[in-house]
């Protein structure tokens, strides 16, 4: 099930923030190792350390500094390829790579709707990954394309899966209040954030993206297609002053009644197939259920299981609906770069590749 | 209408954050002086300058730091008292004061869901001071005890109370993102709130206000009584690193339906009864809406009107219910100090004192 | 003395965070009146409230936000411009505008040190503006290009003014913690600020600014020339997560030996010549000397005579030199625009222009 | 020379900022386990876990929350104690342990000036150990005091250690900018330091101990007694928005001179005596110079070697002097409990504990 051998991989777009913590995560990786890292017009030909402009706190790995940047739309010699891509880039390269035989475990937006392509998270769609024999059929590709979801959905997602499976979700409200590493870098300007509030996100896109990307994620899988989760959702962002690490409010209605304590008693209780428990990067439980009523918070929780954890708190009846609480997960690392090397990693556990 | 002289006041709680307010906002009122400021034990005695640990950006006025911080047990002969005490004293001071024949102005929560004081906001509820009179026949007191609403209830009020009484409010979901200033001096500590959020304020004290005051603001006074307005309301409160200016999403249903537009309109035409628009501190309009996709935001509109304005935001289809936005005003001027100053001017200016 | 009728100015690069600080300075201004606003070619042809991204808290003017927004290289017919032009655009325009009769009140670094252009400040060296005659006649120009120092340079040099006159400073160390707006819009990065420290500005340009422009502000002008200060500098400059104001610690060696105490008598007393006392935008004295353990702190001492005060604190012995002190003043007020617009008035003041 | 089995030792003030650290430090520590933790009436009796406020982003150790917490006045059966007393606590209670036969490593500042106790930084001054004989001889103590400088002292004499060494220190000025975490908790009010800077930490006491401890630090030891270094020092101090990691600008005259490049090989090749070198939390090398010209950053830098390294960047000329700098360390790590443990660490490895 894990390889035999370490398995080479290229990161596109490495330079950006998310291309960082691919390289980040994967410099050590026991499955894989960096063979390719590509990068824009200006970076092509230049060693890595000189042209990305880092941005973490932990340094560059000196081997990958010295890597020379590679171009984009030269389909390289690997099983796996991670994108770091901004959106029309992914949309328009990592098809090439998919038909060049790469397995793409993208972190862009760009055909995380598309029907024939897994949006994955493995504690809780895994068996979406039957799409990719109809999506390289159809698309006649030796590789795929397979997609991790926006950063604050899979927050979202992680607490809302067992609960779904157990009591059925109808319908949910959700406010988020988003790090500004999920812009990127330079991103936020910090004229616009110190001592401040942002309510909006990509000009309503950001929203857009947490009222769909849960059904298909929820959905079930048959026939060769997702039938999505009948799921309403009401979503408002916020961008507030914090590095690292998405919280949200939840408020959600069930279709059978949970007590506060039976939602306490799912969500903690809640492990991923025994597939995916056993991945480098899985981690040692979904989720964790914080009983202090000041938690989850950004700071002291986003780090739970090398920013692989999921923290929810605050876990209560709602007046309206039937429970309310707040979740927290890491939004570069499991929100990202880390939701995708663990979709990597189950499809090599599962033999799709490797 | 507006008094021929200046009305001596008292400032009861005068050393702490909102005590602060209320000398700011009064030093140079045209209606008000300060004649008393009173403290606890260790400052009584001692002049306000020495005891009073300033914390705003403005200084203190000179004549204002000389005073001598009087005892708050002692019931000065003034008409009105503005009461920035802690909830506890509150609960003892306030009548002894109201007892004496002094209109208490109170910030305290202590008595805002007494069934006979008013929760005041003037441009929302005026009619609600006729409970005063039923207050001093049935509790024998010459004064009285008027109070405002928290500092967050007061920011979802001002922008429901148009939409109420145009449409209907039936239910409602709100998640705010509070100011570090609404807990006082020293209040949150930096360690808490740098590069964080936390997700609770009072242990769900402060979310059981927001839940409640509503209705009793937006209730009918009726044969000596409020009748509370009948509206679900669903509150998860958050503090989040930004030093004044509380923000709220709101999600509402309506019993008559309203397109964005139309709630724009409501919302932007809102003005208060003319008795209260000449007041000294009312805003020029009670609420500003504005276009921008990513306002409002604290530190750029929380001064709007010296403090006293209220911003909306955002107003578009709700997936869920009907209408959804983004509200925010200053937390300690018009949600606390500056909330205060305009209830008294709206008693000068009807008679009830002065 | 002062204007019979508003003169008509033209602010150059109007849409920056510095332009915009001239807009707002200069709205409601009882001398000169916003006649002409230029900007870079994406935005000539525009309403300037369609291409200024406006980042100040105060909203656009009305007014202004109609004005159409016109190209640079096109000299106005008006007798003062205000420019906040990039220092490559300074270094073309500003000569074209004084060659065509306007005098240019320049925030841009271009020419600060050129031997024929004034670098001002009202209080300091009013008697430099002697040098725009010889200026005008070498140059053959019927305007002329005035300039005001570095944001840092004007803090630091406003204390050392009085105490220079007093005692002579023979040399001083400095460290400077720089606020994000003095890097413009959108500047700093939020993620390179949020719980950081970043020690260095324009990669040793700022150090570089600090330790020669104080030379010639308290240089003397004799026979059409300054005759540069001779004074030791060493300036370490970082920059902090703090929205406007610029702190700075400084130790200084003196001549003749002064005690704190004599030097905060010096510094409280300093009162500019009467010709600037009278200026519109003058702070009513140019020195606070706060004598809390505390001070100066930038959120509550730079917005100080609306941000053109300088505040000074802590003045006592130093192991190694004389006297140790912090000084603080508001960066884009004092420090940028309202330096600029105070030089323009004493020039108006003067005769020079009008 | 490490010992064959773990070390019970004790935290004394084991519930502040502080102690915490000595917790995380201590809870799975090679050679040392924690026995026994300290605190204060209200906590004692209790469990661990219910009466610390926990600050860290690490979670309590299980293990030790469920210990029930002593009290101070109790000498326990343990070779060595880490001493997190506020100073008049340690004044008082460190005696008795040092009497009671135990080897405290103390973060007081109690006793750090005390002619017979060592003030110790291993990479620094081992040597001044020797000082221990002949504080038990002459206080009659079975066990010692030793202790760690303050935490931005430490930073400074790290960088200065191999420069005095090689060209001797003359005299440096300095101003430090401090995070928050060294004020412990609640420590700075968030109202006190949110787009803002404190210029004053401790009313000056904190400048006096930079000014004194590198003194001692750098002192030689001859004849049971240390004979404090001839070094001028000026420090100027400040509390910046900054949660870990305290920065130091630094201008310095040396008696030999040096170029910035033979500062930095100066700085870059020194290291540890063998001893110190192999001890558990000695990082791997002491000094990492930074080529960049914006570093060192406390967030990005503050972790280096986890948390025990320092990092210097911007080694140049001095206009004044001969040179200056920008040096880094962790406040609560390096300069505070991990220092202590690895003074424990030292002690251990020499024999004089054990």
């Amino acid at each position: 099930m894990s390889p035999t051998r370490k398995l080479p991989v290229a990161i596109l777009g490495a330079t950006g923030a998310v291309g960082q913590r691919f390289v980040q995560l994967l410099a050590d990786h026991p499955w894989f190792e960096i063979a390719v890292l590509t990068g824009s017009d200006r970076s092509i030909g230049k060693p890595y350390g000189e042209v990305a402009r880092w941005i973490l706190n932990d340094p560059i790995p000196d081997a990958i500094a010295e890597m020379v940047v590679q171009p984009t739309d030269e389909v390289a010699d690997v099983p796996i390829a991670f994108s770091a891509l901004p959106t029309e880039n992914a949309q328009e390269s990592e098809p090439q790579w998919a038909a060049g035989g790469v397995v793409v475990c993208s972190n862009a937006s760009s055909f995380r709707m598309d029907p024939l392509v897994p949006l994955l998270i493995p504690e809780v769609n895994p068996e979406h990954i039957a799409l990719i024999e109809h999506q390289q059929r159809q698309r006649n590709w030796r590789g795929a394309i397979v997609t991790n979801p926006n950063c604050a959905t899979i927050t979202l997602v992680m607490a809302l899966k067992p609960l779904h499976d157990a009591y059925g979700v109808r319908h949910f409200f959700t406010t988020t209040l988003q790090a500004i590493s999920g812009a990127g870098y330079p991103g936020v300007a910090s004229l616009d954030i110190l001592d401040n509030i942002v309510p909006n996100i990509g000009n309503g896109g950001e929203e857009a993206k947490i009222e769909t990307e849960p059904l298909k994620l929820l959905g079930t899988f048959a026939d060769g297609a997702i039938q999505p989760a009948e799921i309403g959702i009401s979503a408002q962002v916020t961008r507030v002053p914090v590095i690292d690490g998405h919280t949200a409010t939840v408020a959600v209605e069930l279709a059978a009644k949970a007590s506060p304590g039976e939602a306490i008693a799912t969500l903690s209780e809640f492990r991923a197939p025994p597939v995916v428990r056993g991945l480098p990067s899985a981690p040692a439980r979904p989720i964790v259920v914080r009983a202090e009523a000041d938690r989850p918070q950004p700071r002291r929780d986003r780090d739970l299981y090398g920013g692989m954890g999921t923290t929810v708190g605050r876990v209560r009846p709602c007046n309206l609906l039937d429970l309310r609480f707040v979740v927290l997960s890491h939004n570069t690392i499991r929100g990202a770069a880390g939701g995708a090397v663990l979709n990597a990693e189950l499809l090599v556990a599962e033999g799709v590749v490797g």
